[in-house]
């Protein structure tokens, strides 16, 4: 069921896929919501900055609601899976330069499965 | 610059997590948009059908302009960063059984890179 690529499949269209969750809930729901910690203008510095850097062909997208709310803002980058909580414009100057140029990782502001929420059940 | 997994990263969070593009235009910009041909209905539709099938832990997300316009309406299934072209909720049931549950490809709507348009220069 988990996904991956097989033989044959075409060339990846983007080396890497930003998606910034920047869904806005009503004010005082219980799960918070990424837009109302600022994820709409810090999501344009991010796409503005990579617009810039040397990242190869990499798209940042804004997404609808990711579903770890309360660990907002989250964005997540693609092929890769890996999934980072940020706050202000130098986290995201800082998973620009160690992850999308360096291909590393930015281990104090990345996600893991057990921080929550527990995934749906798989269908 | 290509994305991929490293040693040590943590479990995916999602097993496939599907993007659809429900971005819109105004009427009449010369590239289109998704949203005009339906697909934030198609979204509606293939959320809730996944939601029923046996494919593991999938989220399916809107998001915003996938940069692909021309071949819209269009969605990209990550990790494996296939990219489907789409008209009717029975294209979505074949996207459903054929990729999500069966892993395969649904070849009469993959798009490939040379499909277009370019992709943006690497930075």
């Amino acid at each position: 069921m988990t996904g991956g690529r097989s033989a044959g499949d075409p060339q990846p269209y983007f080396d890497r896929h930003v998606f910034v969750c920047t869904n806005r809930r009503a004010e005082g729901h219980p799960r918070g919501c990424c837009a109302e910690k600022k994820s709409e203008p810090l999501r344009a510095y991010l796409k503005a900055r990579v617009g810039e850097a040397e990242v190869g062909r990499v798209r940042v997208n804004a997404s609808g609601c990711l579903d770890r709310c309360e660990l907002g803002p989250v964005l997540v980058i693609y092929p890769e899976g890996i999934w980072y909580t940020y706050r202000t414009a130098e986290d995201l100057d800082e998973i620009i330069q160690t992850h999308l140029v360096e291909g590393g990782r930015v281990a104090r502001l990345m996600l893991s499965p057990e921080d929550g929420p527990k995934p749906p059940p798989a269908g």
